[in-house]
């Protein structure tokens, strides 16, 4: 078991109830050092009693529940300790046991305990962090389903269909002389085809899975008095709003999130963008312009009922590269506006005001943006397991192709499937280093 | 047992564990029916599942607990559900329990229907919001030892001073021809003095009570450049500040918290008090008149190193009938100031840039508020019991004067124990209404 570690796992503020909980070597010793109950200690079981100081001052009362080891979250010995939710009692609680022994817990620490004694693989470590910071519904259903081992049973096949090709080869070297069975060149073609269409159907999730977990973004443009404000404010119905944790500071344009459908839509209405001489005001079209860079898909916004201007052509020229929809707003004073020169775009005609054709620019944008949400579909990889799968994909196809133009001895085949596998068993945690779990775990709460 | 009601115990955020918590009839088959286990539910044991929501989809995994009345906190049945700490899940498992026939509990009433189970009295009741809001350790210590019922200890024997007195003087009535013991007029005398003399020592712990509770508001005043600043710097000693919840608002006046001695010190620096012509500068000027008029103690800064202007005069004639500390500051830079016009009034002299003298300054402040923290002292009374202490009182004192004139007939004299025994009554719970609960509870967070 390792050094024992504590940590509030409950958010910081006022409330009935705040938990402290510790994990690792100890920790009941700790724990019974300072929290005082009548009855002896079970597993699993709450104990009412007191906590005391560092002097065996009370500190607070609350209920201890000792996990013993390996039945716990972490794999290891753990004590969960339900005191008054007051910030400053739950730090003195802290205070309290790191004077006995323990030391702070680091974001994710106890999930990445949970990963190393065992208890779940890197994709359900990772889901746990998914799971807590899921604004959708759907994005809850897509974490649980990785939390229950769906993804790795994808990815864990396919390792072991390399794993197994791998076997044979280094039979054929060793054991040449020997009369054993061998692959075919058609069977060991047909067996890496196959993992690399199984990667493929994991591959075309991606896309959906980054916008699932980090939303669409989406910028509206236009010149002023388009509708601009209208429309961000008919696509961000107030019961959709999803209340996000960024801080109000002084901005150039303004950000909300809706729930589309499961997908959270980050709208951006930008500032207009135009030749500015004061210093300040270039700064904040800077920052509108970088918005529109990073935007997945763009809503560029004309008033139907006029006749088009200069400045809508000059904002076209500036955004026609891109994921673009043209919205043809204010349709209830009629449309006037000629549409020819924005063929090949998306056109969506709506009234903001009136809320009509919102829905049907909503599917658009989900169109657009390129999501994929069928219900045959379990899981939903994410950036890691997307460049794991790509650069095991890639080592694969660079085999295929040499091996069937017999360029490649059986050594380098060799080399080439354990790469492919190893990155597959990076995705599933099978291979790690502390510079993997690292990077993942940093990005989780302290607590967790 | 009552409705079943349900609420969030943790507070709004992404953490490791949010808890929901469900209390009254039949709790246990709503929890049955949504959250699935292997094995039969145990009372205060931690049973791993799979909640479920609505129509039967896994919603979250995790760890339920049954309190089996009366032994929990409300005294009722009792379920409590540890998920993942985000908001969203927390939210749908509310729902879903409401779907299931609970009913969104109001603020405190979880505590309420403690008191109302006799598991607790209205002192530890309130103790538990004190608990949670507690700002400095002793402010804890307060609460904890209320929550212990130490508070109760005091009021009950007095209370019980009175019935019996009352049980006398109703026989005294009732079998007045028989023989049976009576109290003299000497012994009345002395049980309400008695009773008088215990109110009147919790009565003294009232005004530590409410800085404890509250804190002692604490306002700079002064000319510009006699170090307001520095002096507010000085006694907000970083390591010192709370962190309060104060949304960062426009304001006339900076106000931060600090921990002097457990007593927190909500300083002022106000805006300077001066002739205003500008309408918007006039209302920044009456909300600083109206933090001076709320403070319990006023610090009046002086330049030490220089003479006395009209200025200093003017802001003096404004504080001087107010409970004044004149402060002499820039003593480093010699003392020129004239002092003689302030005599009668607690003189201090600091250097606010060297930190001199700050300590003697944080002595005269608690001393000038009227805080007593004596290690004697277990309990402080809050406003409310001080209100009802002295009604007690009052009623009490106006008894005894009549007395002992010998103008109460026993019907009389009975009413007037009555009226004052229900007073004390009234402060832990014994006697209570729907009116005063509410203004109790209603105080609290939901889910306590």
């Amino acid at each position: 078991m390792r050094d024992p570690i504590v940590a509030v796992a409950t958010p910081f503020g006022e409330s009935a109830v705040g938990i402290v909980r510790l994990s690792g070597k100890g920790v009941l010793e700790i724990a019974r050092r300072f929290f005082k109950t009548k009855a002896e200690i079970k597993p699993r079981y709450a104990h009412y009693g007191t906590l005391l100081d560092e002097k065996g001052e009370p500190l607070d009362e609350g209920l201890l529940i000792y996990y013993k080891a390996p039945k716990s979250y972490t794999g290891e010995d753990m004590v969960e300790i339900s005191l008054h939710g007051n910030p400053l009692i739950l730090k003195r609680a802290v205070e309290v046991f790191i004077s006995g022994g323990c030391r702070l817990a680091e974001p994710g620490e106890f999930t990445k305990r949970a990963f190393l004694n065992g208890k779940m693989d890197l994709t359900q470590a990772e889901a746990v962090a998914e799971l807590i910071s899921a604004k959708t519904d759907l994005a809850r259903r897509v974490a649980l389903r990785q939390l229950k081992g769906e993804l790795s049973k994808h990815i864990k096949p396919l390792r072991e269909s390399l794993l197994q090709l791998l076997a044979y080869i280094e039979a054929d070297i060793e054991f040449s002389e020997e009369d054993i069975p061998t692959l075919t060149k058609e069977q060991v073609v047909s067996m890496v085809e196959e993992v690399i269409s199984g990667i493929d159907k994991l591959l075309r999730t991606a896309k959906t899975g980054k916008f699932i977990r980090e939303g669409v973004k989406l910028a509206i443009v236009g010149k002023p008095n388009v509708g601009k404000s209208s429309l961000f404010n008919a696509l961000l119905r107030e019961d959709r709003a999803i209340v996000t944790d960024i801080e109000g500071t002084t901005r150039d344009y303004i950000e909300e999130t809706v729930n589309l459908r499961g997908i959270p839509l980050v709208l951006v209405d930008t500032a207009g963008i135009r030749e500015a001489k004061d210093p300040v005001e270039r700064i904040g079209i800077e920052r509108t312009l970088k918005k529109i860079e990073e935007a997945d898909v763009i809503l560029f916004v004309l008033d139907g009922s006029k006749p088009l201007t200069e400045e809508d052509k000059r904002i076209y020229e500036q955004v026609r590269g891109k994921n673009l929809i043209v919205v043809v707003n204010k349709t209830d004073l009629g449309t006037v506006i000629p549409l020819e020169i924005f063929e090949g775009h998306s056109i969506i005609k709506v009234s903001a005001l009136k809320g009509e054709g919102i829905r049907n620019l909503e599917e658009e944008i989900l169109k657009r943006a390129g999501v994929l949400v069928e219900d045959g579909i379990n899981v939903y990889v994410s950036v890691r397991h997307e460049e794991l799968l790509k650069k095991a994909k890639g080592v694969l196809e660079r085999f295929l192709e040499r091996y069937r133009r017999e360029e490649v001895s059986p050594e380098i085949a060799m080399l080439d499937i354990r790469e492919a596998s190893d990155y597959l068993g990076e995705i599933v945690g099978e291979i790690t280093t502390e510079d993997i779990l690292s990077s993942i775990f940093s990005r989780f709460c302290i607590g967790k």
